[in-house]
């Protein structure tokens, strides 16, 4: 091993325990602080983050791109903000040269072994985490996060989530020693043999990232298959190339000062007609492929990248069983913000909010439909209704086709219970926000809630009573997969019926949340997110099934 | 839990921590005693079993099955021995009941826990063990094998090898715990949550068993799915339906006892002609599937089985670098053993020997391709030139196709080094025996050594010398896959350049095996069985991968 590399090890070595300790127990870990507060961060990390980001601007990104050609400069800044910054160009004509520059360093990567590995992983860790507030600059301005968000969501949250799969990944690795002497005690003497374990990469790994949350989404798995080995093509959206391009930087930078070949991580920007995911993960040196995003690609890639192990998060149909609750106005309240926050475009989102026609049992008395429509719609003018305050919680609008469907919400089946609303932002003239709306349905309105509607667009959903809430919740989730599902009941025997149908359609619920717990938010070390168990993602953040196949066991024995 | 289940898994702890201990240390650990001496097992043991055995004999097996239609008896003995078990027949139009029938039991499953389930898996072993020489002589008079080695591969061994599998699966359920308590610090108050975390099984599993290795080859998939949750439908090999019908009734026998559905374990047998295994292969119902059989069927599995997770091992070409040794006639002796045991039938056999044109050096001094040779065929003729001894290393020829393949050698390149001959079985006349042969060729003819010619031939392939003897071996196993391989040399750097290829290649590497352990041979708990990491097989018994996808984590939090 490398000294640099030992000294990494060494250096990490107590936050990557914690955080191995943190994944077996699932209680609360966190290593990165989640607050943006000068008091935490220091006075100028705000101003100096801003700073290094805006410097990158209107440049050529200074990456190394090994097959590249020319640059394309592909980001709008849902804000508005000019962002023109140029990436080395990779088309089908560069792969070839892209993949060789990849696989060049593997043979080093792998004998340098465990500690080598997870010690580079965490350093670069530690190197974005030095540039959060760049990185939080780049998350805002490429997805349309709030500042508080992209902050903790593409930052601090992202780096937890990336050291859960690094600690994941360590732990898989570290189940077999290195060395182990085998006796098999005979009638004469014992057999005597020693044998060696050695941790060997799959291959080349396909990071494909998307434009919602181009870090957060996209580090568990370049993480979990860097440190086992695997060099990393990392091809982002066209949309959010500045996050994992920073990424890639830091990676490479680390690399390279410990020793090892710079290209064993490396950026694949892309004009968005070129089509380049699609050429790279079907190259046969590709034996690894991470894809966030819809499900058609996803869906594609599940059946035509035969050669790799491909680990998708889709989309699915996100479900609220609404029965009863002891805390209408927080009910109301924690629904609300979970619609709004950014803008409705997180796969997390719920979408679709089943409650009896008759309406529910409250704390303040029976609610009908009107009621509980009623106090959503007062719920989001307070979170909401103050544009200067809306726009730190909603974001600006992703992309067109986020518009384009909320435009369309109420133009087929249901009425527009609660409206959308343009929200002017203080600081940036141009960015396009938007509030949510809230469609009412009647429960045989299937084509329309039975499909993802990616955005600020949630459907109310009448049904005879919460057994068929439940019993279409189990139905849809399972046809169609959900990432979140979530329950409102005073009744335990609802809790349990609903708890019965999430194993079913294996969605993850989250209980009468009404407090500062949203069922559209993940903790790394102790939530799952996603589960791979419905047609919405086949893998999860963190578990075994999402690191043990990045690398196998290879051994040799002598008697000794 | 019902209290059966929770009795059993107190039962079984200790051993089921032991394993548990083991995989983790790899050092030696067996739990099923490999002897079959009547010290071991009882004066009355082995004829126990074979009464047992020969009592199924022209019976209708009594296993349930549902879906099926009508009986087969497809089995033939290669010692000559008429079997005539009918085994109820399942054809494509009875899949919709058996999976029907495979799956009604499921929820039971899921919902009894980890214990439960463990608790049931355990048990079932021990009833296979009490039935261990019923199990060999079912496993003998299908496969072939000798009676010893049908004990220990078809018997102990298969069931460590079990073990192994459920230690695995049961480490891996619990790295989670099934509630934990989440507080996250906050300003004010810091919030609680109580998190549930359920282990929910993948589907349907379903098992294709072998010829060769019915029980050793079948058993590490079929317990890793059960006891995560998945019903099982075992579709065993037509000519070796015993061992797995006997198998199928002890699980059913153990579930029904602890109050499960006993369907959830299922046999499948069929005529040959009817290509079950395709149908049931590609049933959405069915999530995992293991396979142990050709290229052909499991290529075909791994492309077209598209809704499952295949874990597959097929064949590849296994090899031996000859360099130099300081022990030449045992390495002859270990060599010949490998090459003989089973009569070359096992899929961790050697085939390729690979050596210098000009010879090697030994510590009987310099020998030639021919003393080499000579070498071999003395050591062989010890081991197998005494008909009565040679039946129980060799065993029986397993079907026709091992016999045209053996008839065929040295026909095409080559020539014939050391002849195979019939060999007269003491006990059954009827028995097909054969010695392996031995075909020296040049290392261009290519097309005869790249393929496997499952049986008993090996090629000694003469090279410039060591270098392109490793070179071959890297690059014929990277394309054509291999199971073992094994290197002979005095030489550090020759062993060094081994597993440097080892690894590149994916193989896991003996290093100058000359005493009572053989290349062909794997332990449970110590010794990977196939790599998962070149063409020859995709998974490995066992590791994390094999059994971290068969079940998901499904969670639910509230807060507290």
């Amino acid at each position: 091993m490398s000294h640099v590399a030992a000294d990494l090890f060494a250096t990490h070595r107590s936050m990557l325990d914690d955080a191995v300790e943190a994944v077996g127990s699932r209680g609360y870990f966190s290593a990165f602080p989640e607050s943006p507060s000068p008091r935490v961060y220091g006075e100028t990390a705000a101003a100096d983050g801003a700073a290094a980001f805006d410097a990158l601007l209107g440049q050529e990104f200074p990456v190394a791109a090994p097959g590249a050609n020319g640059a394309v400069a592909t980001e709008k800044s849902p804000y508005g903000k000019a962002l023109d910054v140029r990436y080395p160009r990779v088309t089908a004509d560069g792969v070839p040269d892209l993949v060789a520059a990849a696989g060049a360093g593997l043979v080093a990567w792998r004998d340098a072994g465990i500690e080598a590995r997870v010690g580079v992983g965490l350093e670069v860790l530690k190197r974005l985490h030095a540039r959060v507030f760049e990185l939080a600059n780049a998350v805002m301005h490429t997805s349309g996060q709030a500042f508080v968000m992209a902050f903790q969501a593409g930052g601090a949250h992202a780096l937890d989530r990336a050291l859960e799969s690094i600690a994941y990944a360590y732990a898989e690795m570290t189940r077999v020693p290195t060395t182990a002497i085998w006796e098999k005690p005979g009638r004469d003497a014992s057999i005597r043999m020693e044998k060696t374990f050695t941790v060997v990469p799959r291959g080349l790994a396909l990071v494909v990232g998307c434009n919602t949350f181009p870090t957060w989404n996209s580090w568990p798995g370049l993480f979990a298959s860097l440190v086992t080995g695997n060099p990393v093509i990392v091809k982002p959206h066209p949309g959010a190339v500045l996050p994992l391009a920073i990424t890639v930087q830091a990676c490479q930078e680390v690399l390279a000062e410990a020793g090892f070949d710079p290209h064993l991580v490396t950026l694949a920007a892309e004009d968005p007609a070129d089509g380049l995911a699609a050429v790279l993960a079907v190259r046969p040196e590709v034996k690894l492929i991470d894809f966030t995003g819809g499900n058609a690609f996803g869906d594609w890639l599940e059946d035509n990248a035969r050669q790799a192990s491909v680990f998708t998060e889709k989309s699915g149909v996100n479900t609220v069983v609404l029965d009863s609750t002891d805390s209408f106005k927080q009910m109301c309240f924690n629904l609300a913000f979970s619609l709004a926050l950014y803008t409705g475009q997180m796969c997390t989102a719920p979408q679709n909010l089943f409650l009896p026609a008759r309406g529910i049992e409250t704390d303040d008395g029976h609610k009908s439909v009107d009621d509980v429509v009623a106090g959503l719609a007062g719920a989001l003018t307070k979170l909401v209704g103050d544009d200067a305050r809306a726009v730190e919680l909603l974001g600006g609008v992703v992309n067109e086709g986020v518009l384009e469907r909320l435009e369309r919400a109420g133009s087929g089946d249901g009425k527009v219970a609660i409206e959308s609303r343009q929200v002017t932002h203080p600081a940036f003239a141009d960015a396009v926000v938007r509030t949510p709306a809230v469609v009412t349905l009647e429960v045989s309105d299937r084509s329309t809630y039975e499909s993802e509607t990616f955005g600020p667009v949630a459907y109310l959903i009448k049904t005879e009573g919460t057994a068929e809430s439940i019993e279409v919740f189990r139905r849809t989730a399972t046809e169609h997969g959900a990432m979140t599902a979530s329950v409102y009941t005073t009744d335990e025997s609802v809790v349990a019926s609903m708890r019965s149908a999430a194993l079913d359609a294996g969605v993850a619920l989250s209980e009468n949340l009404t407090g500062q717990i949203f069922v559209n938010q993940s903790a790394a070390f102790s939530d799952f997110h996603g589960t791979g168990a419905n047609p919405a993602a086949n893998a999860t953040f963190t578990d075994g099934a999402f690191v043990a196949s990045r690398f196998r066991f290879i051994q040799s024995r002598r008697h000794i």
